[in-house]
């Protein structure tokens, strides 16, 4: 149990777009669709943000061409390393083949063939290890020790939460006038990014977290006001890491609310988005509507951002069953 | 054995301007998209007009809501009537229901759910019938007889061909200068239609077709300058049927060419696209993309409308087996 004291990240809006201008250049001004089916059934008016539809799969490539590029020369140079079973792995490799430097990936060695193939896709140089985390910190502070590549971790950084509210700062651009806005929290980098935005361009707008019932860690450290790390058992894979200290401190100061969503109405939300919407999501992206099906009265009549995380699913191991 | 001798369906600019005004009020402007893995590897820089989004979730909306609205209140009152298992039932439905008439659907017993459920959404009133074209005939012209309703077919009509044109005008709207534009063909309708805008506006455009092998008789009709019915055996659902004289006089004078492609590539092009661009095909969807695989000397260094038709698919009975 880690106790949060630090005095906590805190940017403004000028840092805010900063770093959104940064990584424009490199990423995707993704659309933002609406959709009469899901309005009516929740009886809110819903934009989604459709970082499905961003380079790399999902919006870890904003954190990531961030972070990449606000290396200087000097510690660029000998690349960039981290661990990771998922989407920031793809996104790093990309980020640093824009830079043309290396970036080492310590990967889980029962990780799925779709997210080590994105990694392969964009030039990670893969390095397996046994699936716990010692063996991936082990496996990573052996890369960086023998390659001296800079660690750039998924979530608990600043330069990524300041990548990843540039997702929020678009839609409300596009935008205007939204009461809410909603994203899914696993290790908290986006749900940081996105509260920051969404509270400095309008301090009186909602934000919530969504998050997994089974893997509510985020849920229980906002209630209890200190970190209680995840035992998580979802299907939601980009949701099962707990929060770090910097992402906590700043959910804790701008973040209204976590919600939670079973498992059968994460799986449930998904298929709808797939039918309804025709565009592919993976599990931890249906998390927010499922959570918006949990609990209508929270969204009736209200003006809804909802972020879209990321598109990268296992097309022959789909969740449901026939219907 | 068809003979083409009528002279033949040829309207201009101002009457497909026209049409699109009709139905503008009622249809979705789709997107356009782009994908680098997909210019990467056809050489091409493919434009992606998007009518898997469109309401009803295909083209066959614009048609079937431009062909209700040119009815006359007379015409209209007693409603309209049609025999499809696909998506042409699901868009008369809807677009019925815009006029306050009913649709009455002739559809084979072993329909796929997810196309009942589709025009059942719509409120458009079912009667099965036995899966063979005598029975489907035989029960439309019941169906007409006992209500009066104004027979709306799929493709072979002109207002339909019309309405099918628009997907076509808003694309070149939206990338001027394209080289080429490619769409699938079953009956004809959209092919008749994308023809028609594309050579009305820009001459010189190639205008291809796409079909599969095994459901070739666009392919052999036009070569052989007569109808040839289909013996279709493919995946591609929305594609097994035959051209109408109506269609077949257009694609005659506006087509350039039709290409095939492989049951094998469909699929696999139909993954790339679920994959890649995170969007949901359905099988007749890829069937261009699947013919540029596989001709791809016609598209190197070319730029290149394709239209995306639909994305009606059963997600429990998907095509491909695990890569």
């Amino acid at each position: 149990m880690i106790k949060y004291s630090t005095p906590g990240f805190s940017p403004g809006l000028d840092e805010l777009i900063k770093a959104h201008q940064i990584i424009q250049p490199w990423i995707h001004r993704t659309p933002v669709f609406t959709n009469s089916w899901f309005n009516k059934k929740s009886g809110a008016e819903l934009f989604f943000k459709c970082e499905n539809f961003q380079v790399s799969g999902s919006f870890k490539a904003r954190g990531a061409v961030h972070a990449v590029f606000r290396l200087s020369a000097q510690d660029a140079a000998r690349g960039v390393a981290t661990h990771s079973s998922g989407n920031h792995a793809a996104a790093l490799s990309r980020a640093a083949g824009l830079r043309n430097i290396p970036a080492y990936i310590v990967m889980p060695e029962n990780a799925p063939s779709v997210k080590v193939n994105g990694v392969k896709n964009y030039g990670g140089i893969i390095r397996f290890c046994e699936p716990v985390l010692e063996a991936r910190e082990t496996g990573l502070q052996e890369i960086v020790r023998a390659t001296g590549a800079y660690f750039i971790p998924p979530y608990n950084h600043e330069h990524i939460i300041l990548g990843q509210a540039s997702a929020a700062l678009e839609l409300m651009q596009e935008v205007p006038g939204l009461d809410i806005i909603i994203a899914p929290v696993g290790g908290g980098g986006l749900l940081s990014g996105t509260s920051l935005a969404a509270k400095r361009l309008r301090p009186d707008i909602t934000v919530y977290g969504a998050e997994p019932e089974q893997a509510n860690d985020a849920f229980l450290s906002f209630k209890a006001g200190h970190i209680i790390p995840a035992n998580p058992d979802t299907i939601a894979d980009g949701l099962r890491t707990s929060l770090g200290d910097i992402t906590f401190g700043v959910i804790r100061s701008f973040t209204d609310d976590i919600l939670t969503a079973s498992e059968a109405q994460i799986i449930s939300s998904m298929r709808d988005v797939w039918e309804r919407m025709k565009i592919i999501i993976e599990p931890s992206c249906s998390v927010p509507l499922a959570a918006i099906a949990s609990r209508p009265e929270l969204f009736e009549g209200k003006k809804v951002g909802v972020i879209l995380t990321g598109g990268n699913v296992d097309l022959d191991k789909l969740p449901w069953s026939p219907r």
